[in-house]
Parts: structure tokens; sequence; C-alpha cells
């Protein structure tokens, strides 16, 4: 009988991340100065990053070895496991071979740990004693403050005061794993205070929650500031998952034909599709489809330009796919999806064809999503739930098509921290939010007018 | 190098159920009726069962075999990991070499599922249609909830009142597999209409949910009851557990010296346990340590008598450990362990001596969840935490006597739907109950006065 799990040993465990920038056909675009539009020094980050961190981001080594530290801790839960979607597949009358790379197993719960141990273990060989970070639904905050407690570093987390106080299990998760968590505004910055004397009941919001933490950094000892998604370095450590899953597939003598995966910064999505992209460059037949929320459709409606990464304006400018800095999405129920730009390694791909964008409406995700937990057994996060969405409309096509084609689902995590989202959508309280071109326009207007961007 | 998680593979998954009744010294003791104090014959309960779980629940067979369509579910989450607690060992400075065997990764988040699968595969084959179940904390609604999705059952969960308000979580988990949660006391039935007449805003008790829930089933069409732990069948299919556990430490050429679980109703602490407890009962050295809640001391404090399964009084009478069936214990948050007796079969072996109990206080139980979390990256439920804390002792006892001991933890299931209790302890809002042995006395007072109890 085939097995329905597919496990690697830990001797089988990939040694090394897999660094694109190597084999991508052209090199990756800059960073850029907002006021001048000048490539912006490497240096130029090591107020908020330690510099073993800024080399790794600006890398071109194809191959960068895993150190044996942060391969001891991802033991805890590495490799994990690719499964086959037997009653999935049949719940879709498809002749396809749905497999998906279940990240959701990992302590944190998601993907987000496997960057996490990542930067904290090179934050501490860097002699940084206390790291700071925002977080908006808790994702990454989890991921972080686990991470520092195996190393012994301290957390410190800005969470948006809004999901602080309407989520508080995330909290509590962070709070057990010892870190130290701060309603943003808070007390504790310059940028929270101002924030705070305007309006005394403030939600918060992602931007400022990044300033206070990059305040903090800056104003504080020994401190650095941590990204749990977006750049080179995050993307990079995620690679672990891609080359899991080859391994996985061959094991059972197959190769995917398509990769479909969520994206929201897009390191989960890069992290499983680099390694399969690579062969694509090289001439091999896949590929690999990005699923972002139509509420904000940065791969398929936004603009390949310089933008700022955070939505004040105070990082440098990268070039990637934006909605602009100032663009808010509606709130939808996969908070780790709102983000207005792209990872500019993958925003690149996207740009030179290698990956292909969809996007998809939120009441399809939740009917994806309980389909497959009804299914699977599975409860599946709105995030992880964009990549099922995709995956129905690849496994339709090969029904239509009579055609027993390899999918392979990037399912980065698990949803029983998200159960409200799925308890509206039984009330029939969710809504797809279907975004007018003017509104599109009007937060593209704002994109920063340097040269590059002409 | 060691690997720190060790895996059987689908083709090493158990094909059978132990039955401990074909190896125990002694015959179990039969049910017995309240009234006449006369065994109870087993056709007694076709009201409520199906005549196939009856068939087990009677059985003296050593090995039953495991459908083939309950594997095929079982192997969508089975074998689950053994996994060596490298870290947990170094935070407690123990040479014991400690493994827990982790049923939280199954899709319901606990061991329970083990169960619900076998026993809705036994309901549809007897052509039932529907099956009723009451829940308190919701491990075990949403195991049964999740089983009757695979096999297209209607599934009615009576949820206590209180819990129902309090933990919306569990509830949605139910909904998203398909069933039907009531808050009891509800308006279905007699019992619960008669209590909302006594009292509107009625907060409930498991008690009257059982209540509800078998009137629901013999006032219904094709519809039967499922309980979740406790009877011998229960327990039977929980046996998996232990034997991929044993074939786990076997290949690492490792047996246990000590196998430690918690025990609410009994059927996880028995799964894992009885396949070790056959091998002492054939003369092999192992302790198995049954861990019970101060508060709830039924093993340690209580008394081996007959006595009514449910608190209301309307099941045949059981031979178990008891502290009366009118003993409330207070509000610990391991919802699980809150029952006033013990599985029949697992107080048999405790009377025995081929188990021992323990009972720890809340706070160390917390400890131990906290200092757990923090090595192994990993939660637990505060039910499964009682093994741990149970463990903590066995470790000290390794330290103190200088002896690399093997310890085996049972680890039950995840904390995700928990987060509040860890909460409240980081808040020194948790506190120890010393129950006095008047509240014991006066409970224990209430045992029905058939011959057998003289």
């Amino acid at each position: 009988m085939e097995e329905v799990k597919i496990y690697l040993s830990e001797a089988e465990m990939p040694r090394r991340w897999y660094n694109i920038v190597a084999d991508m056909p052209n090199k990756p675009a800059p960073p850029r100065h907002p006021a001048t539009g000048e490539p912006v020094p490497p240096e130029a980050f090591s107020a908020i990053f330690p510099m073993n961190i800024i080399e790794q981001e600006i890398s071109a080594e194809r191959e960068i070895a895993i150190p044996e530290e942060v391969l001891s801790f991802y033991r805890m839960y590495r490799p994990t496991p690719l499964i086959r979607a037997f009653r999935f597949e049949k719940a879709l009358k498809t002749p396809a071979k749905i497999f998906y790379k279940y990240e959701g197993a990992s302590p944190a719960g998601s993907h987000k740990l496997n960057s996490a141990i990542a930067q904290v273990y090179y934050n501490k060989q860097a002699g940084t004693k206390r790291i700071t970070t925002e977080t908006g639904a808790g994702q990454w905050g989890s991921a972080l403050a686990m991470a520092c407690n195996f190393f012994g570093l301290e957390c410190v987390v800005y969470m948006v005061r809004v999901s602080y106080n309407q989520k508080p299990y995330r909290r509590i998760v962070m709070e057990t794993f010892g870190a130290k968590v701060h309603a943003s505004p808070s007390n504790n910055t310059k940028a929270g205070r101002d924030a705070l004397a305007k309006d005394p009941n403030s939600n918060g919001s992602l931007g400022l929650a990044i300033s206070e933490a990059v305040e903090d950094t800056v104003t504080s000892k020994d401190t650095k500031y941590s990204l749990g998604s977006v750049l080179n370095h995050v993307c990079l450590h995620q690679t672990v998952i891609g080359q899991e899953a080859k391994l996985q597939l061959a094991k059972a003598g197959l190769y995917p034909d398509v990769v479909v995966g969520c994206v929201g910064g897009g390191s989960n999505f890069s992290g499983l599709s680099f390694p399969f992209v690579r062969d694509k460059i090289y001439g091999k037949q896949v590929r690999a489809v990005a699923c972002e929320p139509t509420s904000c459709p940065t791969l398929t409606r936004g603009l390949y330009k310089y933008d700022f990464g955070d939505s004040v304006g105070m990082t440098p400018l990268m070039l990637m796919y934006t909605l602009g800095h100032g663009f808010m999405p509606p709130g939808i129920h996969a908070g780790g999806l709102r983000y207005h730009g792209d990872a500019p390694l993958l925003s690149q791909l996207v740009n030179e064809k290698l990956l292909e964008a969809v996007a998809v409406d939120q009441l399809p995700v939740f009917q994806a999503a309980e389909l497959f937990a009804r299914s699977e057994g599975i409860i599946p996060a709105p995030e992880s739930a964009h990549a099922l969405a995709g995956a129905v409309v690849e496994a339709d096509k090969a029904r239509q098509e009579g055609k027993e084609r390899v999918i392979l689902i990037g399912l980065s995590g698990h949803g029983f921290l998200d159960l409200a989202a799925y308890d509206d959508y039984h009330q029939g309280k969710l809504k797809n939010f279907p975004l007018p071109q003017e509104e599109i326009d009007k937060a593209l207007h704002e994109l920063p007018p340097i040269p590059a961007n002409k």
C-alpha cells in the first residue's frame, strides 16, 4: 500500500540553504536611498542588523552551510512531513496527485521558525543580547520568541494593539516562551508616545509597530531588529522547505508539475519554490504559482517599482511588486498576507516570468480550507488556505484535461489560533473584497519619485 | 548523530489492538445493576451502544484486528513520533533518557481520535446514522466530530454551557467538521428543559450533558451514544500508542524503566501502558505510573468500590477507584482529568499493584509544562502536563541515584486551545487545591450500598 506520509530521516535533512541569486538570469536590483536614489551600501543596515546577517543578505553564493547549532534546533521538528492528500483529491474528483508539505507541525505552528532560529543564532554569534520585532497576527512573534528562548536572548515584541486585544492566544504563546510583548503604540518609544498623545485609544498599525521596534533597537544596548519575511536572508532560510519536498517527491519517483503556495511578504513561497525555480532556469518543465488575496493583489495588480519596505517610509527603497506603501488592505482574516509589497527576489522572478501569480477571493479560500479540513483533518491557517484555493484551481484544470498532474502545495501553518475566522465563515459573516481600480491607482500614486521609478 | 525523533513507517503500524483482559491475573469484575446488585448482561447496553462495540467491550481475546478502514484513517497521522527530549533532560540535569510519545500532532490535537475513528467505524457497520456525545473541555467532541465527518455520520454534541461560552474555539473546531453542537442544558431534551425551567441561566454540568446525550439517543432514530474514555473498548483502541512506543524504543535498543502518563478517565494512560504492563505480568522489570491531579485524586485517595459511571446515577455500577459519583472537583484547568472515577481495567491493575499512581498539584504541573515548552518547543495540554510533572519527579530520582534510566512519557495533546490557562499561570492566578479529608469522606459516603460494596 502506498504510504500517505513521506518522511525523511534527520540524516537526510538539507545541510545547506539554497541561494537563488547565484542562478537568477539577472542580478538582484540593489536597495536605493529614498532621497538620492543611489544604491545603499550594506553597512548602512548595521544599526539594525548584525553584519553576519547583512553579509547573507547580499551573498551570491549558491549554497550556504547551515550552522550545526541551527541544524540541531531544526532537528526538533524537521524534516517536516510531505503528505499525499488522497482524500482531498477524491473530494475534488481530480486525477491529479496532490501532495502538501506541512510546516504547521513545527512547534511555532508555521514555517516562520526556520528563519527565526537562524536569525537568532547569527545574532547571538554577533554578540546581540536582545532582539526586537513587530508582529501583527503573531505568527512571526511566536516563532522569534521561541527561538530567542532556545538561544537565551531577550525578545521584545511590539504587537499591534488591536491584535493584542483581539488575539490574546498568540500573546500568551510568546509570553510562555519568555518574550516581553508590548501593545503598540506603547509608552516605550517616542513614536509610541506621540501616537498615544494624538489618540490614547489608538488601535496601532503594523507600520507603527515597526517604527517602535526599530526605535527601540537603535536606542538600546546590544539590541538588534529582526524581520520575519521579505528580505533575501529570510527567503534563503526557508529553502529547507523546498529542498526537503523535492527529495521527498523523488523518493516517490515524482517531480511536481506545479508548485503552489501563499504569498504575503513571500518567504514561505520563496522557500518552497526556489529549489524548483532553479531547475526551471536550467530548462526543467515546472510551474510555480504564487497565491495572493484579491484584497491585497501586489503581484497581480501592483507595479514593479521601487518603494519603501514599511508603510511609514523609514526604510531604503526596494525594487518589488507593490501597491504603494500607503495601501491599506481590507481586514481579511489572513493577516499575514496584508503586505503592500513583496520580497524583491520573488518579485524579480515574477517579473522575469519564472514564477506565476494568481489572486484568490476570501470566500473560495475558506471553502477550500473547510473542504481540506474535512478531507485531511487539518484546519489550515487562513494564509495557508490561499495555497489550497490555488491548488483547487489546478486540480480542476487537471480534471478537465484528464491529466494526472503532480501538484505540490506549501501548507505553511495550522489554524488553531485562527478559529474565530472559521466561526465568521460558518455564520456567513465573511465576504470578498473586490478592489476598484481607482483605489489601487490612488495608492500607487504615492510611489517614491526616484529616477529608477520613471 | 543520534536522531531526535524516532518514526515508524506506516507499514510498521500495529495491525491489532491489544486487549489486556487476556493477560490480567484476574478477570475484570462485571458491571452490576444498581437496584439488584446483579451482573448486568451485555445486551442491556444495546439501547445506547451497537452490538459490535458491546462485544468488544466484553471480549477476552488477546488481540483484536484493526479493520482496514480504521487503519486507513490512522494512516493520516499514525504512527505518531517518539521524541527524545534532549533539551528537557538537560534542563532537568538528569542522567535519565527521556522520550515522549506525542499524540498532539494528530488532526484532533490529542489521542482521542484513536478511539473516535474506531467507534464511528463500528457504528457505521451497525447501521447507526447519528451519534451523540457530551463534551466538557471539547477534546473528545472534536475528535468525534472529525471521525463522524470522515465516515459521513451525523454528530451531535452536548457541550457543557459554561465551556460552550468560555471556550468557543473547541466549538468552532467541531462545527468546522460539521457537527451540531448544543449548549447544555438545551431545549432538545426533557432533562435539558427541566434544568432550564429550574434555572434559565444554568451553567450545566458534565453529568447533565450525559443525561441529554443519552436521552437524545434513546428517543431518536438510528442514533447511538459514544463515550471517549473509561470503558474497556476505549482503552483497547488506545493501545496503538503503547505498541508503537515499544517498537520505537526497541529501534533505539531501549526499553523503558518507567512509563508515565496522565489519568482522567484513563484511556490515554491505558493505551500507553498496557502493552508494557503485559510484559510486567510476565516478569519484566518495568514501572507504570499514573499521574492524576491532587484536586481529583481518585487513584490515590479514592476507594476501590462499585459506583455509578456518571454523576447523576443513570449507568450500571462499575468496580473502580472512585471518589463517589457526587464528588465535584475544584475547577482546575485540566478539565479532562476532573472525573470522579477511573477506567475499571486500569483501576483493577492499580488495585493489583501492576500500576502505580501519584497525585500532582496544579502549580508544579504548570511549572513542568512551561519548562517543557521552553525546552522542547511544544506547549502541552494541561492534562498532558500532569505526565510531565510526574516525569520530573522520576528524572529527579534518577539524578539523585545517578541512574541512566529510560523514562517514557505519554504526551497526549497540545495546549493551543488551552492558552488561557497559561495566561492565568503567568499572572499568578493559579493555585493548588489540597483537599481536606472531610470533603472526600463526604463524597465517598454516597457510594451505592450494594452487597459487593460491603
